[in-house]
């Protein structure tokens, strides 16, 4: 089964935003219609669409949803409490990310800067800013991939962590961009695919991904990546990230460290892959990145038929912080920045390209 | 509850041999009694016992039960035959396991070297036999043990993978015996437990046993060390062996080299531990180790509700070979050996204690 142009999309009648249920992967590819309110909230909050892009362009579309079904369309002043009502309940899903404020909040801005216009323009107005939204993250994964593309020239035997794929963002994704950009254009690739413990987006999702698209893939477990690189297994690490500090250390899911380690002791090229939007200037460093600690209990039973650790200690860190200086470039859609970070990634903020 | 002197035992009239079922661990802790040949053949089989000191010395107490309990006792020839008809079933349980075929070949001696005695006698010196490599093996940890102090010294945060400890031994184990033996003598410690992936034989088991003696432990992912060294919360590392080559080179359960990258890049020292047994001379280095290859379904699907990676292929080799460039120090019951390992490990054979 071919995977569809977009994760995200509208039903025919625009009365519903469709998405694959990310939940339910990779054993049921179940299409979820999102009509009401509550189904739109429910998606986001039980992660049925994860990734900070995806929740973002979803938002749009949710919101869009809402205002052509379900708004007072009489008066602009009903129309805008209607809308405002439907934005603080789906921002309310997720709290922390980002890109759900930042893309509910750019709907809010269509609305105010058209108050005087009708309210069916205002409709479609929100109809093409939601389209646009998912257009640019489109063009910015798809820019990402062509960087990265430059990185793997040739290179054939990709790892990678985690999940930084299609259904993360809206096509290609951004680690896995340059390798399903790669397949499409013909190469021949095989990916070596973490399972990344405990939430197993490596193993549920990025084989998933992968496979789809017809690359080659093989699965292991987090603790098998040094023994293939010292196999000579390995020609590069592609990564994705959650943010970059101004020198470059880069904080990603559990186990990027590692795998950064591992990748240096054997001299194998490790790159860092993300939107410019993830770079964060103003954290000096990876030691002020604050890592978020999770419920001990995904460790020890979560997935599992019956607990597999006695009621034991456990730690769960979500994310940690790969150095700067095990980083061979972090790929950006405005280019790719090599050390010193400190210059390389305050120039993409002034320049449209680096590279 | 307090974990039992042993983990293979006699029961009070000798009728069977009791055996903690390993694989009910750690939700259930079921004593099993073996007393029919079957009920022996099973529990070795099915892994209810495992680690190979601890299977040598199950099948030395099950061949002495069912020579008192099941043989012809009228003639030393039916008596023989009978004895020899129960090795080769329970030596056919696990073809691989070598203390398997050892304990049973010790125990074949002592009837054969008491061929003229009369079968009580002969029955008595079997389960003195039984005794006694069990006994051997609890005066081996406790060796390993003491020369792991050692090195331990004043080390408070330890890390270990898999499971070298009591339940796979006699009492005490390889790489847990010092830690334990620490903790008897009071010592204050923390354990870091690798849940060791795919068959979670750290989160399984070493919890467990940590736990039941009383050691502050904390399971971890096996993609968290990297981060737990780079916070500087790991003193050092203590890991088994299955096979140990002349040069040093240490095959051990897959994710053991990973951990001694990991240690290596932060200048953390790593400690094999094992009986001399396990030094295999004959090997000249690891590249002459053969490492075993699994199926794919214990990373696919094992322990979960249903598969958690779609039908893609999975590598999953058993064992990893850690360079000896990467041990600091291979600790045996015969004394603590270090590089150049050419020499040290050799010298062992020769003499009774190199430290």
């Amino acid at each position: 089964m071919k995977q569809r142009p977009n994760n995200v999309y509208l039903n025919s009648d625009h009365s519903a935003v469709m998405i694959i249920d990310q939940t339910q992967l990779p054993n049921r590819e179940v299409i979820l219609e999102n009509k009401t309110p509550e189904e739109m909230f429910v998606a986001i909050k039980d992660l049925k669409v994860r990734g900070a892009p995806a929740i973002g362009i979803f938002a749009a579309f949710a919101i869009y949803v809402l205002a052509k079904n379900n708004c007072n369309q009489d008066s602009y002043q009903e129309f805008y409490e209607d809308f405002m009502r439907h934005k603080s309940y789906l921002d309310s899903s997720r709290p922390t990310a980002v890109n759900l404020s930042w893309a509910l909040n750019r709907m809010e801005d269509v609305v105010l800067s058209n108050s005087s216009d009708s309210i069916t323009n205002i409709i479609k107005a929100l109809e093409v800013e939601a389209k646009e939204i998912q257009a640019e993250d489109i063009a910015m994964c798809k820019s990402i991939s062509e960087n990265g593309l430059l990185i793997l020239k040739d290179k054939k035997n990709i790892i990678t962590h985690c999940n930084a794929g299609p259904l993360a963002t809206s096509l290609y994704g951004t680690a896995l961009g340059p390798l399903i950009l790669a397949k499409e254009k013909g190469m021949d690739l095989h990916v070596y695919v973490d399972e990344t413990r405990p939430l197993l987006q490596g193993a549920r999702l990025t084989t998933y991904e992968l496979d789809k698209h017809g690359i080659d893939v093989t699965l292991i477990c987090d603790n098998m990546a040094g023994m293939l690189m010292n196999q000579g297994k390995i020609d590069a690490c592609f990564v994705g990230c959650d943010r970059v500090a101004a020198n470059g250390d880069t904080a990603n899911k559990i186990g990027t460290l590692s795998l950064a380690i591992l990748a240096n002791h054997y001299d194998i090229p490790f790159y860092v892959l993300g939107p410019s939007s993830t770079i964060d200037l103003e954290t000096k460093t990876g030691d002020e990145i604050v890592i978020e600690e999770r419920n001990s209990e995904e460790i020890r039973s979560k997935w599992y038929k019956e607990p597999m650790a006695p009621p034991v200690n456990a730690y769960n860190p979500a994310f940690d912080v790969t150095d700067h200086h095990l980083i061979n470039g972090i790929i950006t859609e405005k280019g790719i920045c090599y050390s010193p970070y400190e210059e390389s990634l305050s120039k993409i903020f002034d320049e449209n390209d680096v590279d």
